[in-house]
Formats: C-alpha cells, sequence, structure tokens
C-alpha cells in the first residue's frame, strides 16, 4: 500500500484520502480527550485534565468549517464548559446509544457517514465505530477497540492523542503540510 | 501449562478456570483503583483519581450478577461516591482488618472463599490475599504482593488493571470473548 | 561541532555561547511550564500542574538579573499567582501574537532579539520562534516545533524541561558547572 | 564490594549496615514526596499529590520508634495536614537553610549525624545532604544531586521513592525480610 511520510510517521494513502473528505469529527471524552482519569474529591465535585494541544487541534478544525461532535455516556458540566470553550457544536452528553446519536446527528446535518471520522477509546463507542467512515482510536485505547481501528494514534489519550487526529484531518485537506505546519503559514 | 491467547498476553488456563467459578471481587483503592496519588489541598479537602475503564468493567461485573466489594483501610467521603455510582454493593472503609473483613462477607453471603478473587496492591492486602482462592495485583504493586500473586495485571493501578481483571473474569465466565468483546455483542 | 559534556548531555559549545549572552527569556505556560494539561471542574475553577524544579530554575534566573517574561495564549489568574512567586517580571497572557508580544518587550528593555532565548512547545509559538536569537522547545513539543527548535530539552513540559533550560544558561554564563551546581557553591 | 538480594536489586552490604545504625529519617516535600507538581487553581488554592504507599512506609518508621522529620523550602498547611495524618513527629516548613535545621535537630534530639539518614532530590538540599550520615535520592532527582547521593531509589519521587527507602531502613535493621515482607509476618 501507498505510503506518505508525516510527522507522525508513515501512513497509508488509502487513510489521507478518506480523511480528506471528512465534514464532521465526532469523538469521546474520557480516555480520548483524557487518559481516562476521573478524580473525585470530597465535596461533591469532579475534575477531568483535557490537554492544551488537543484543544489546538479541535479549535482549528472548527474554524476550517468542519462540525465536531463530542459524543459522551458520562455527563458533567465542565465537559459542556471545556467544550464551549473550543467551540465544538454538538456537546452530547450522558448518551447511551452513541451509534444512534452520531446517525441522527449525520441525518440533521445531511452528512453521509463515509463523511465522518470517530474517535474513542473503549467498547462503548462500538455502535458508533459501525456508522462512521473512519475509525480512529488512541495508542492506549481498549485492546478490542484497538482491533477495530483504521488507525490507531501515536500518542495516548489526553496527551496529544486527538491534536494528532486534527493534523491528520489537516494535512488530508491540504490544509497542513506533513510536517504539521499550515500552509498558509499563518503562525 | 495450558495457555490461553487473550487480548492481555498468553495466560494459564488453570487461572480462567479459577476465575470462571468467582461470585465475589473483593479489591483494594489506593495504588489498586488509583495509581496511588492522595491529592490534599489548602482547604481540608481530597481528591482520588479513578480511572473511566476501570468504572466500565465494575459495572459490567456488578450487570452480571456479581458481588462487589471495596475493601479499604482508608476513609473517605470520595471513595463512597465513586463506589455508588459503579453500584459495588459492599463498600468497607476505614478496615484495619481487611482478612477478617472478607471472611465476614463470605459468611454473610454464604460465598466460599474459593469462589472470591482479591485485588489489592500492597502487604495490607496480605491479610485478605490468605482468606481468597486467586490474588491479583497491579503491575506495580509492592514488590512483596507481586511475589504472592496468582496474576499480576499487564496495567498499572489506576490505569486500566481493574479492568484487566474484570475483562479476565468475564472471558472466563464465557460472557467476553478472549478479544475483549462481549459474545452478546451488546455493543 | 564541538561539544560540551554536561549533566544533560553532551552539548553544542555554539549553543552555549549563544545562552552566554542571553538577558531575556520568554517562555510559554500550557505544554512548557506543564505537561499539557488543562484541569476543569464542575464549580467553574481551573488547575495547572506546575513543576517543583522549574520553579528553582526561574528563581534563580531572576536572582542572577535574567529578565523573564511568560508570553501565553491562555488567560487564567492561578498563572499570574505562580508567575509572581516566582518573582517572573513580564506576564504577558491572552496574547494572540507572541511574535509582536516579544519584539515590543524588546524594544522596552533595549535588548536585541539575539540576547534572548524563547522556550514554547506548540505552532502558536512559532512566531515568537522568528523574533528570538536561541529557539528552546520540550521534549514531548509538537512535532513541528522540535524540527524548528535549536535545542531540544532531554526533560518534558513540566517535568523539568524549563529547569533544564535554566540550568544550561547559568552554566553557559558561568555561574553554573557543568554538572548543574553553582560555582560559588551556595547550596 | 558485598552485595545483598533484595526486592529492590542488589545493595551494597555497607550502605544496610549505615542504615541499621538510622535513629533519624529527614525529607524533603516536592520531588521527594511528590513528583515535584505543584498544582494551582483560580481561587487561591494548591494541591499536592501524595502516593499511599510512601505513607505507608513513613508510619511503619514511626511506629518502630524512628524520629521522622519532613524538612521543606515551601509552605503549605496541606504539608502540615498530610505529615500530620503519617505521625511525623518534626514539621518543619518555609526553611531557607535546611543544614542548620538537621543540625539543630539533631542536638534537640541528641542524635548524632552518623545516626541520620537524609531524602532529597534538588540542589537546596545539599547543605542538609553534608550533615548527614547517608544520602538518599530518588531515581529523577536534579542530576546534580543524583552524583553525590549514596544510594539512588530505583521509583521516582511520589511514586514509591519513599516508600523504598523506608522499606530499605526496616530491612537493615532485621524488622523487614529482603522481600518487603515483615519479620513478624503482621500483615
Amino acid at each position: 500500500m501507498l505510503k506518505v511520510n508525516t510527522c507522525y510517521g508513515k501512513l497509508d494513502s488509502e487513510l489521507l484520502t478518506r480523511l480528506s473528505c471528512v465534514k464532521l469529527v465526532a469523538f469521546d471524552v474520557d480516555g480520548t480527550l483524557t487518559d481516562g482519569g476521573i478524580y473525585y474529591d470530597n465535596q461533591n465535585n469532579e475534575i477531568k485534565k483535557f490537554n492544551v494541544k488537543d484543544g489546538f487541534g479541535v479549535v482549528a478544525l472548527v474554524n476550517e468549517g468542519l462540525e465536531c461532535a463530542v459524543i459522551t455516556g458520562r455527563n458533567a458540566p465542565l465537559t459542556e464548559r471545556r467544550m464551549q470553550d473550543l467551540k465544538v457544536q454538538h456537546i452530547i452528553q450522558g448518551e447511551r446509544d452513541k451509534g444512534t446519536a452520531l446517525e441522527k446527528l449525520c441525518e440533521q446535518l445531511k452528512i453521509s457517514p463515509d463523511e465522518t471520522v470517530c474517535f474513542g477509546d473503549d467498547i462503548n463507542d462500538m455502535p458508533m465505530f459501525r456508522k462512521t467512515g473512519v475509525v480512529v482510536c488512541p495508542h492506549d485505547a481498549h485492546p478490542f477497540v484497538k482491533n477495530h481501528a483504521d488507525y490507531v494514534t501515536t500518542l495516548n489519550g489526553g496527551c496529544g492523542a486527538m491534536r494528532e487526529l486534527c493534523d491528520l484531518i489537516l494535512m488530508a485537506k491540504g490544509i497542513m503540510t506533513p510536517d504539521g505546519g499550515f500552509v498558509d503559514e499563518r503562525y
């Protein structure tokens, strides 16, 4: 298979072709945007640790006109806040059936499943994976998920895995060069 | 010894046979469900970092009708909250003698010690280990504990070690396939 | 190229020559002074994890009369607090154009760009890097940044990377010995 | 040199001989009992992440009648709280001259410097190291400190390094066996 050199290693050119058509990027939160850590304290509060590089990537996707959707089984005000900071257009929390949620969103946005990529780390993401064009998971995803992914990021969840996916999408669309810089040298 | 291929590597078939009979899963908190981190702040608050993949595994055990018991020497409202979220049936905190606690629980539930598995990471878990059928510890457990374990998980405490144990139990019982997916394809 | 043995490995003597002239040290926060973690809770609070060794290094630079400037795109009271604790003279937050910010600071302080070193981890630091004499990034910086750096620290962001840079500057200036101790044995 | 097999690897028998005489164990906090992380939030609060295994070790030392002293350059109520939980007898915070602090404590307790061990990770611990019988540092200590240590733990600060030291002291005194269990099988 044809390979393309990128700053994340050699990639199948076919994967990049599929990513070049993506209009909707759907992703999980815990274990995907985080390392899976659920911090509880003694005052009924909860903390999650997001990643600044991931945030940069999501904002870049939104700025390029892509639809971003977080689809998570858990429910936390802090996730809503973080996603709003990143201008994520679709925030779906407490979702038990992620597959149907993705399907509905595709219908609503008139986007074909082939034009979506899904990013998740555990087996409750499988129903979502069956309705998408490209399945991506972090390096430290559950082994069952890794076996079913089209692409496993080189980075772990919460440690830049989301940024890696964002960069690859932007490279596939010709907005970024394979070394991870923007074509228009905006930075 | 006969080996079985799983997504966590090759396992002794005898271990899986023993796990197939398990009715009660007893586990420690600090260093087992966490990486051992005890977070203190300046306002008398405490934080622990649990793991979303571990939580998924515990909920799956409970849903399959297994008894789950957390037995910990420390005492924190946040532990009670997390365990309640996961539907853990038995929450025993501030326990100095974990061995007796396990014994009492077995009597109360009319479960034989051979039908229990214990998961802990430090030498204060030893009394509990002496009263159980299967001793399991995380990869980063205290060396003394690792020497006495029937199985050392491939993952560290707080980083999916509990999930690994839950998956192995579900595999042993034929509820999960050796690749970590559910037989009934519920996901 | 001539190499010098230090406790951080062999370094180009030319790098040390350039660092010996530095009067202003400008650095990013997220991913540079931290591992990139952005902690959110459910009560509108945010947390960042700084590093005690980094703090020691920054205080040492300030005590030696160097100008220190934090230049970050984000905005958080906690960053101001930490920088004040470390006696950092210039705290520039919410900055979209880090390049212009550095230029203005150089003019204000009458310091030539060649007498500055910039430390950052992501591509929004590039405009700042184009206006400085020496570009440094942490070991886990974005790959595009690593490709453009004069020096990549052996340590990761938030794990002593800033301290490594501080030590190298102090070594270059003859204040520290190559083994990381102070020449005047103040400790 | 004669070597002794322990669960932390082969150790010089001479180190164990010196540890067998120890009456006072003095240790730093940041980078030693923690990974060096200083967590700040937006509400003037601070967090440190301690380790449960370290705590177990310190309590064991105190229970065996050893004097424990925390000597730190920083100052935080949370450190006082954690040290009190562990029954540490001497809590010295905001100390600029750790060497003199140790000296005074030795005089007060009528303990010879040869009967003390000091555990720290950075060069501001050096004055304390010059007044002690045995210098120990974590695996991820500052390189200058590692070069001056009698023993570098196999574990990192905040990840069991303190526990390793506690275990070695208890082994040296014949309270623990070289595999890390207690001779009296109290667990």
